[in-house]
């Protein structure tokens, strides 16, 4: 059995016992029920997640999947393709974005060469798994092969588990890739049959002639490739990305071992499409981070039934977004495990 | 002078001299312009308020002011009055759920109390600032005299600056006071001249019948008082509250000492609503946590031209949605000092 077959079916669905004793806790503690809103629903997904009634965040992980994309070659992008390799030496530096806000947040980063057009030395904090130097001009073929897009998928599925073993609570996911909303938004016009038009908006920046050049090629992919939208290995392969498929894989990995998994912005949502549908049962470790100012971005959450934690028109990716949300998630298992009840605090269960 | 009279005169506008260096900061940083989006905002905002073109969020305080309220004998509240005693304990024994997020946050709390219908003892947390034991019954009268509120808005001021002694970079404002939307809905009708009915909730969680008598006492309150919507002094005396009034005053002394300030929820935007009635120009201080599920907070942020960060159905008070912005607000100042520019990560400028 494969890595991947292996992995979907160790994801289980959410622990109701758990999620049900979370519940009563909640309405014991010091507050009017239900007063923490959106908090006291975190905490309890949480509990279902983890098996655990008063879950506890502790070792935090984002996980930055980049990767490169022959559809650049059709003018889709503001930025050229060498930015994902100087991106990649500014994570590595410490000083980009994600950087700052992993920092912030208390957790680790790490970076995967998923499929960038050019080598990286090994050093600490960047993860290997190239599957090869960018995807392939999904406008005049398939952006990868079949086993690539497996195999890429497992890549994800390893890092988790590489994760999982130094000790990990809680994962985020990131992306780089220049020219990276093209296939996502192939992707959620593929999978939930919305218009490419409807899904497709301006990434990094680009103008009005670059974005009528980035729908045609969309447009253009899917008739080339007719991506199948009840096989998520065929729409991935077709039109998708390699740091997509790490990406997907990472929300596998984090899923088959019980552990919650912030989904960043449009980007991350294309990914957690295709683990969805390898995977439904996926879907419940998912905690939409942000509404992504990339129009397709709510097609896509809406396909998930995901309400985003976040909507501060973001448009970054690298996981920013999912690393905020992260120190939200944790307040939220805070507020469920160290608040008094009503009992502790010695005040009349009467009224 | 009057300390109020003296605050009102310290609140200047913004600098901005040193938003436009932070805006033009943000421009250079690695990463399309804009992508950030509400964090680049705010970020600029922080720089404006402080008059630094990189400011650093340190030392943090959520300020949480308490009071009683006549206007509980109408039977407008869920709970009883001596609730708001035993939430000062449960604060003061750090089993709260603001406790709890202000510790994530990383920032000390301090409970005030401005009008507890019960005496304390001195104790470390707690800033005793009574102005009386509750406000009277708003149904019959005044809830405060205009004395009365003077006083309670400079000891909110006085707070502030105890604690800019101390060392500060940013407060966020709180309350506890049982039946206390009751007053924030009648100010949020007095100023925005929204009808009572659509501008008056559930707050902790009362009934229909429960509702209606509350409407109904707000509606008498205003009619007998006949509040000045012109002079928040007025407003806040003929139909606040204490701890209201104490949230105005922390709000004009973080403005006078430009200081950002995290308005919380319905409780503190009635607060803010007084502040900006007595001080306009301290509306540009202010950062709006989260939109309450009270439904009078809609017409509160509108009449401020306040757009809130986080929207998590939340309805709790105590500084809660403020203390979880708190972290928001220091990631944005991080992103800003401490990302790599294109120049210093050695990224073509021609990109």
């Amino acid at each position: 059995m494969s890595l991947l077959d292996q992995t979907v079916r160790a994801i289980r669905p959410l622990d109701w016992t758990a999620m049900e004793a979370a519940r009563a806790r909640q309405n014991t503690l010091t507050k009017p029920p239900g007063s923490l809103g959106r908090l006291e629903e975190i905490s309890i997904q949480v509990a279902g997640i983890t098996g655990k009634t008063r879950p506890v965040i502790k070792e935090k992980a984002v996980i930055t999947c980049a990767g490169d994309h022959g559809v650049v070659a059709q003018g889709v992008s503001a930025y050229p393709q060498e930015v994902t390799l100087h991106m990649m030496y500014n994570f590595l530096n410490g000083g980009a974005a994600i950087n700052v806000l992993a920092r912030h947040a208390g957790a680790r980063l790490i970076v995967v060469d998923m499929g960038v057009a050019a080598d990286f030395e090994p050093q600490p904090g960047l993860v290997i798994k190239k599957v090869a130097y960018g995807t392939a001009d999904m406008t005049r073929g398939p952006a990868m092969s079949r086993a690539q897009a497996l195999q890429a998928i497992e890549a994800g599925v390893e890092v988790v588990e590489e994760e999982v073993a130094g000790g990990l609570s809680i994962v985020a996911t990131g992306d780089m890739g220049i020219g990276n909303t093209t296939p996502s938004s192939a992707i959620v016009a593929a999978i939930t049959g919305w218009r490419v038009a409807e899904v497709t908006s301006r990434g990094t920046g680009i103008n009005d002639e670059q974005l009528a050049r980035k729908v045609a090629a969309i447009e253009k992919a899917l008739a080339i490739n007719r991506p199948d939208p009840t096989d998520a290995l065929d729409v991935l392969s077709k039109v998708g990305g390699f740091e997509i498929a790490g990406i997907a894989g990472v929300i596998l990995g984090a899923a088959a071992h019980r552990l919650p998994v912030v989904i960043d912005g449009f980007i991350s949502t294309a990914g957690a499409l295709i683990a969805n549908g390898l995977a439904p049962l996926a879907r419940d470790y998912m905690i939409a981070a942000h509404a992504s100012a990339e129009i397709g971005h709510k097609a896509a959450l809406a396909h998930l039934s995901l309400t985003p934690c976040l909507d501060f028109g973001m448009r970054l990716g690298e996981g920013t977004g999912a690393a905020l949300v992260l120190s939200l998630v944790e307040a939220a298992c805070k507020l469920l495990n160290e608040m008094a009840t009503f009992e502790s605090a010695g005040i009349s269960e009467a009224i």
